[in-house]
């Protein structure tokens, strides 16, 4: 891991440019005409091209899961359920309820708040699968009351989905899962099929074609966000345990290549304990080769001469996961300003916000933490504006309204208001 | 305006497909990729091209804040007042706090809510001014703790900004006012200038350039929404007064040729007499040319059988305003699930909350009321999620979160654990 000042790092941040993603773009478009054009038969024909099996069948079906329910076993079905309790029991605490005030003169106002109807959850697939993701998307989807809740993920070189994703779409209450992924799953759940019904919402982690697809039909359809690599940035003064500092940068880089471990520290010791904790620990994983190259490419060690210093820093990263191995954490939650979710003290590493605390795992990525927010109940449902004014209340603020209206130069808004005015005076 | 039944309606909302916008995006691209190459010269070099008018200062000056101030009189300035008390009177309900649960055996779990830090609000120029509109999108970002908000706005032919707006600004407290317009202004708020500094989040209203900007840049900075046309949709029954459903149908038909004047009625008799009232009252209106084109092109009055079915369309349609002038608009408001703000009886008309009432007329168009929530206070804040597990705790759960992790492979994750659990055991 490359070791370097705040100012260092700032300067190198900087530096970052964006890369051009117009070749991405190019094929990405070709695939969302494709399927806005020829529906099911180009999901069929992307899926042979992508995945490399021909399906017979887009929807999974009751036979399919009822083979994944026996095939994951009693341990996993277990924790799953935990899982389901600790998720339900935090993002409950999320729920909306609509309000009304009524003000002087029989005025009322008010926020209703109601359930988006239908939403498409995207899981990855590929060599892994990520039955934690389908909890994470469905279960605040479904405490806001969304009615249809449909999953897509990419099939197995087998034709099956893996039945891990499956158990948890089945514990979660998913309506229906589909074997399509991709651009072509989001230009599906985006303009609809001849069997997959168009959403509303579009959530769900995926690759580079599916956040580049997102972005395309985003403002036709909404979308969670557009997810980048996965990063963790920790804090850590000298009480810190360097073996656990270790061993959470490394359950960070074995995400994917681009996986971003950061370390923030005002302790030269801990520096040097946890490269050395990370080179003791890093060959026993299944998964070192990713691990090695996130580390080598994107790991970080950043010296701070003082603590304000690491927050302010983090602050500026506002990254996705930000871990607080510091002597006051619960003190210092008010210097962290940006960042998607908050591990406070020795014993809370992300993996434990990842699978079971009951947080969203489905955080704001690539410093977008400055802007937006974890995954939650709020974003499954909407908002409207209610407005009743009585005759008297209204004619009593013609004038303003009137005056506002002709300032800009919006005569019919205008009269509007005094033809209501001038029945009430005759 | 044409006449249809709901079924001729809605086959025709099924036929009207999305207009092509590559060549647009075009001109867009090169806009914002000059402006991140050139800064203040491009936006310069831009304005001189667009707006025709070279400037010297981008920022309006103190000077022209308190020409604006004497210049909008003291009735405009009154109904100004007016219209903020109401507005953040309506968006002070909407404020949101953190919190946090406890749990047994020491865990805290909590939800953490920080403003944005700084945020852009665009405003339109062009022929019409509007300082309702910055009321609007500023008081919500002030009531969430927003530290900077600046403003950009397209300069009139003389160089200057409308005093309308100006002396808006003013009272809404925003820091700073650039004259600059369109795509480039856009470029400048996502990626900053020389004289601008970047923004986390830019939300205003603006034309087909601007909208599109706002497309690309998503991601990079969060924006509200991306704004289509104007709609209003009025659900009428028999004891609907005539007179003023033609008025309110004009309001809206004067924003723009494409704007979208609708009627849902149950009644014959309403139909024909709200088309004569039309007639009668848009001869005297100062944009007539602009409400009649409106109302050829887009206006449409659909017959319905019965009010269920009245408000299954509105809701198919998700408008953006929805007045409900019907016998029990109260009674019925459960029956509305799709719509931006929704206005009761024959005394809310869609301008009271355009300029005064006090909810946002920030509002979601184009069918994306299904997705999508007025400007809100919530617009301006994100959260982060805040979780801290004891070693007690943490060990109680060891082995579903070690199982979890597995099943998806991810060993590292499983490791983070296990280490915290071995350190215990020994």
């Amino acid at each position: 891991m490359k070791r370097l000042t705040v100012q260092q790092f700032l300067q190198e941040k900087q530096n970052t440019e964006q890369t051009d993603s117009r070749s991405l773009d190019e094929s990405v478009l070709n695939i969302i005409s494709g399927v806005k054009k020829e529906g099911d038969s180009a999901l069929v024909h992307f899926t042979e091209k992508f995945d490399g099996i021909r399906l017979n069948q887009i929807a999974v079906s009751e036979n399919e899961f009822l083979e994944a329910e026996k095939a994951v076993g009693s341990q996993f079905n277990a924790a799953l359920q935990k899982a389901r309790q600790n998720i339900t029991a935090f993002h409950a605490g999320q729920k909306e309820q609509s309000w009304f005030i009524n003000q002087m003169g029989g005025i009322t106002l008010g926020q209703k708040v109601t359930p988006i109807e239908r939403v498409g959850v995207y899981i990855p697939g590929g060599k892994a699968s990520y039955p934690s993701s389908v909890m994470m998307n469905v279960i605040p989807a479904q405490l806001a009351g969304v009615k249809e809740i449909v999953l897509t993920t990419p099939p197995q070189p087998d034709g099956k989905i893996s039945p891990y994703v499956l158990a948890a779409a089945k514990e979660a209450g998913v309506d229906k899962v589909y074997k399509v992924g991709g651009a072509q799953a989001i230009a599906a759940l985006a303009y609809g099929t001849e069997t997959i019904s168009r959403v509303f919402k579009i959530v769900g982690p995926g690759n580079a074609y599916v956040a580049r697809a997102k972005k395309w039909v985003y403002g036709d359809v909404a979308i969670d966000m557009i997810a980048g690599p996965s990063e963790i940035c920790i804090i850590a003064d000298e009480t810190a345990e360097p073996y656990f500092v270790a061993a959470d940068l490394l359950s960070q880089a074995e995400h994917d290549e681009q996986a971003r471990p950061l370390l923030i520290t005002t302790s030269r010791h801990i520096a040097e304990t946890v490269q050395n904790d990370i080179s003791n620990q890093i060959d026993q994983l299944e998964r070192k080769t990713i691990a090695r190259q996130s580390l080598e490419q994107n790991g970080r060690i950043i010296l701070a001469d003082t603590l304000p210093e690491a927050f302010d820093t983090a602050n500026t990263i506002a990254p996705e996961h930000l871990q607080l191995m510091i002597r006051d954490p619960f003190e210092n939650l008010p210097n962290i300003t940006n960042a998607g979710a908050i591990f406070l003290g020795n014993y809370s590493p992300e993996p434990l916000g990842d699978y079971l605390a009951g947080p969203n795992h489905t955080l704001p990525t690539g410093g977008t933490a400055t802007f937006s927010s974890p995954l939650g109940v709020y974003d499954f449902v909407k908002k409207s504006s209610v407005i009743h004014y009585p005759n008297d209340a209204l004619n009593h603020v013609s004038e303003d309204i009137i005056s506002l209206a002709n300032a800009e130069g919006l005569t019919a808004h205008a009269n509007s208001i005094q033809i209501r005015k001038d029945e009430d005076d005759a």
